[in-house]
């Protein structure tokens, strides 16, 4: 299974490169700080057995070099093509695993994608925080509960990334309106709002971290999906997306944070249906979503 | 000796960061190139091997994210963070190990640096290759032979890099002369050049790779070095470094080049010494330095 303590088992390094490992890792040995002195020295010996494993020649290391720094120089405040690298090699979302041990009763967590708005306005239950987004509307709702199954009371549920494929499928464009909003539980747990059904959206593939997914042959096209955040008193805050039940793009999503319990029906509703809270979308077709929440205790 | 294999025999990893480490690991199954496969593979086995075993917060790992932009940022045609970040982590050296296996009697490589000049100027036997640089004018002698003793005549002995302090001390000010340039040996395998005589110099401290080399408490100070590469016809090319035996800076060299055998002694002379080719110095000091340099055969 550990295919790295195999390869260093199979292959004894050279002593020189052993040797030069051994030097690089003392000369951490003057950082006062631990965690940094840890982090530094774990480093360099996964990056150097690397470099030994695969026998990288100069070329691919000169290539190393460019890539990375083409993928700093795209980079500004609103393109961060090293959160979409770290995102494309699963970096993301096993910091996600490290940092969210599984409670076995909560809700599954997911990645937070590079959009996530902290500071979105209040609306009240079962209002439209699609803020004009453009797309199908969509009436999600559900329960927000603790692991004994009792609700929680203004646990406040965020949503962000419904539109945002608009965003996605034109990097450089001017960026539209990301449909970024909260609503508060009230008093059974219950929650409700409108947004616009996802749908499958594509990283932005015109960069070095597009460059890389076409040489690999793999798809640069994420799963349809809504990104939560839902935090209550007393509870750990949990970081999530909602995706949709028969996406195609479900088994190849390029991030990686498609979980099976995170995967939901969101049921087409005829033209004609009354939508739950009497909101009038003058015929037009829209859809539902239950996704009920469990939060852990805070500490677990 | 092996870290990395015995920290994963140490801590089996998370049942969930396993499962996604494979699911990464499968999405290059369709990469139609067996080596970007096998590349990426080990690269993403190492990377998530690093952030399960570290347990790498969600903070550091934006902080990662950060940094490897801020690299790239400052990067340019002239600042080479990337390069300089692969030089602090020891990085760079061990790609010389893995690409140019020591010869038991041949002169040990070293790394490039950055400003290598591939198309140098040729000079006489003799000539000054400094091109004004300032420093203590350098006479630089030995011979090139084959690891059976024998002479290689027309052996190009490439230098350059002397007078780089300068540009090492003041990254964005504007680049004096970097002297760089080429001898060929004569019959008897001997070459001869003046240059400058190396100083210690820094690497650019003023970017992201300088504060973590501050971070962490390790010098910016590069020992004082020469770059050399030597070619002739059937023969490894040879790329190496010429270090100044008694600098205190070898020990602590944030490149880690430095290797025994490339140090030798810089000898002072006296002002009055007359010069080995009769070169007018008006009285001033100078050094000298034996470098006699061992070529290993071609596809050894």
């Amino acid at each position: 299974m550990n295919d790295v303590s195999q390869d260093a088992t199979r292959q004894p390094p050279d002593p020189r490169e052993q040797q030069l490992l051994q030097q690089v890792r003392a000369s951490f040995d003057t950082c006062e700080d631990p965690r940094l002195r840890h982090l530094m020295s774990s480093l360099v010996a996964h990056l150097h057995s690397y470099i030994s494993e695969v026998r990288l020649t100069r070329a691919e290391w000169l290539l190393a070099v460019d890539f990375m720094t083409s993928v700093g120089r795209v980079s500004d405040d609103r393109r961060r093509e090293v959160f979409l690298l770290s995102d494309v090699l699963g970096a993301s979302m096993q910091v996600v695993n490290v940092n969210d041990r599984s409670h076995p009763d909560a809700t599954d967590t997911s990645v937070s994608g590079p959009h996530a708005v902290i500071d979105s306005p209040e609306f009240p239950l079962g209002g439209d925080l699609a803020s004009g987004a453009a797309g199908v509307p969509c009436w999600v709702e559900g329960t927000v509960t603790d692991t004994d199954g009792r609700p929680v009371a203004r646990a406040r549920v965020d949503l962000w990334g419904a539109g945002r494929h608009e965003v996605c499928e034109s990097p450089f464009a001017a960026r539209r309106t990301v449909a970024a909003g909260h609503v508060l539980t009230d008093d059974t747990g219950r929650y409700a709002f409108w947004t616009v059904t996802p749908t499958p959206s594509t990283v932005p593939y015109d960069g070095p971290v597009g460059e890389l997914l076409d040489a690999v042959g793999r798809s640069s096209t994420r799963a349809a999906h809504l990104h939560l955040m839902v935090t209550a008193r007393h509870r750990r805050t949990l970081v999530t997306e909602l995706f949709v039940a028969g996406d195609p793009f479900l088994a190849t999503d390029p991030a990686f944070s498609v979980r099976a319990s995170l995967v939901k029906p969101f049921e087409p509703q005829p033209p004609d249906a009354a939508t739950p809270n009497g909101r009038d979308l003058s015929g037009g077709p829209w859809s539902r979503v239950r996704f009920d929440i469990v939060l852990a205790p805070a500490g677990a």
